[in-house]
């Protein structure tokens, strides 16, 4: 089945229409016709070959929302017609620890990717959302209960949502706890939110004075301007939680500094270069810790999807179309995009 | 009263015998004949000024063993003649979210050092083991359940049984779990022993070929040479803790890459200059943590002693005179112990 994409033929080439192919629907297969797909910083890094291992041609895009355009004779859990989404992972091995525990996006074997991955269908490996239509297993494919109107805004929960919300869980926001969002942007204006809606008290930090007031109004409780080292002192001892979206190389003893004894700070961003060493003093003298997570599972996506929906959480986005994905990845590169931008499937 | 002690006048001197004085014991004060002391790296550090900080006169040593020669009239745990403890701390707050944890190690306001510390007795800062007498607040004195002959043995474990203990009880080492243990010296041959004695499978790392007979005798039930590739790829992803007792800079990320999904990989040493920056990759790729430790509060001290009294562990020691410390200090820097001196009061 020929579906129209935008891809790359090689690292150093613009992004031109090209006609891909789907499998056909097998028993537990679900076919979606692409509504919007999200653009994740991941996916300039995959097109460029900025990452090892690019396979060309690359269509990228893991951050997609649709409806069900057909189903396999075996699924279960979805009709034709349903809102639905697919993140970061189409399959994993389904018998590792990992995997055993819903836990697949750290399968033991190896997850495969929305894009990028190797698989059985032509041209050997996964083609992503930048394109009209997507094949799926079902075991892979999320549910949106969001209104249908607030489509596109969901595309991005389906990577930057969940790259958010898994940590936050994991390490218990909520009621009582003082949580940081380092980074207001495509990952960190997510993270807010969530935050927020878990009940934690949300400090947003930011190097950016023009975004003080966003942050707020995305429900950061406190916004400090991490280059103010009064206001990050203010804060010293104090976190019980620290999510840290910024990928760029930067001196992660700031955030060390404000955690509470036995607190850790998550970073979800793996930088070109390294940071710079971490100090192990604040470590070793109040027993915290430097951790990382990665997306989430597909029961814990499904969850994060459900909970924006009860909350009303979606993000803030600007739609473009097919033929603007280079220019948008240059704006994206500038930091000017508030906070994602989402291809209009209609434009492929 | 005054007391023998060895110590140091300036960074760049020589130990030798002075006396000091001792507050007279107050209610709560008890009154200790120090029989033993451990020598400590961090003993080196603080006297010859390598961490900012150090107040001359120095008297080092917070490895303490001795018997009780004199109680206030309130103490209500300790009697003349009892063998006794006192470890890295005299004081905390008593009243922080820490202390009140059991964790006066974290005291928020700073808790006292052996020495080194503030205090109001004379000269002003807190004098250590070097010595043949100490006064201590009850609440920081610790019970000696071994047999008497082994007290020199136990003398270590006020800190380097401690440091070790603490981590591995709060990231739970025990039946089931695959512990490893990093460097295999004074704190790393206390390590093995706990780890096994919890009922870990245990795993010592050392780049000392001629320490792996001794690190199986201590309780490994594997030993690795940490510069064999091959051999440290063997156990990747396969770690559920591990206990990193290196300070010397060195790259964590051959250890990262040990561990499970989840697992943390805790460090107990400052280096001098910070490790390599680790990779974020392998923290975010399995969800995995690097954290520090430090000894332990004044509880879980007497339960690691107990434990060890229990189990048989003691340290293994060279016994040196008082008027030996600087050369003691000399083979230490060059690992030339087999596993921690100990000065023997006797000798002061």
């Amino acid at each position: 089945m020929a579906t129209r994409a935008y891809g790359v033929t090689a690292a150093d080439q613009a992004f031109t229409a090209m006609d891909i192919v789907r499998r056909a629907p097998g028993p537990r297969d679900v076919q979606i016709d692409i509504a919007f797909c999200g653009i994740c910083h991941s996916d300039l890094h995959t097109a460029r070959g900025e990452w090892p291992g690019t396979v060309y041609p690359c269509v990228p895009g893991h951050e997609i929302v649709g409806h069900v355009s057909a189903i396999g004779d075996a699924v279960k859990g979805f009709r034709v017609g349903d809102a639905v989404g697919v993140g970061c992972l189409v399959d994993s091995c389904g018998q590792c620890g990992s995997c055993d525990d819903g836990l697949e996006q750290y399968c033991e074997r190896g997850w495969t990717g929305t894009y990028n991955s190797p698989i059985a269908d032509p041209p050997g490996h996964t083609l992503g959302g930048y394109s009209q239509q997507i094949v799926v297993d079902e075991g892979f494919v999320l549910h949106i209960r969001h209104p249908r109107e607030q489509l596109a805004e969901v595309a991005p929960l389906l990577c930057a949502g969940i790259t958010t919300y898994s940590p936050l869980r994991h390490w218990g926001a909520g009621p009582g706890k003082k949580v940081g969002i380092v980074g207001v942007g495509g990952l960190g204006h997510m993270g807010i939110q969530i935050a927020h809606a878990m009940g934690a008290h949300v400090v947003a930090f930011t190097t950016s004075d023009s975004k003080l007031t966003e942050a707020r109004a995305l429900g950061a409780d406190e916004v400090v301007n991490s280059r103010d080292s009064a206001q990050m002192q203010a804060h010293a001892g104090s976190f019980d939680f620290i999510l840290n979206t910024v990928a760029a190389p930067h001196v992660l003893d700031a955030y060390t500094a404000l955690l509470k004894r036995d607190a850790t700070l998550c970073l979800v961003g793996v930088p070109a270069s390294p940071h710079p060493s971490p100090s192990v003093m604040p470590l070793i003298f109040s027993r915290k810790a430097i951790a990382g997570s990665l997306i989430g599972g597909i029961a814990e996506t499904q969850e994060m999807l459900d909970f924006c929906a009860r909350h009303g959480i979606v993000a803030k986005i600007e739609r473009v179309r097919a033929q603007e994905i280079d220019r948008a990845y240059a704006r994206m590169l500038a930091s000017d995009v508030k906070y994602r931008f989402v291809i209009d499937g209609s434009s492929m």
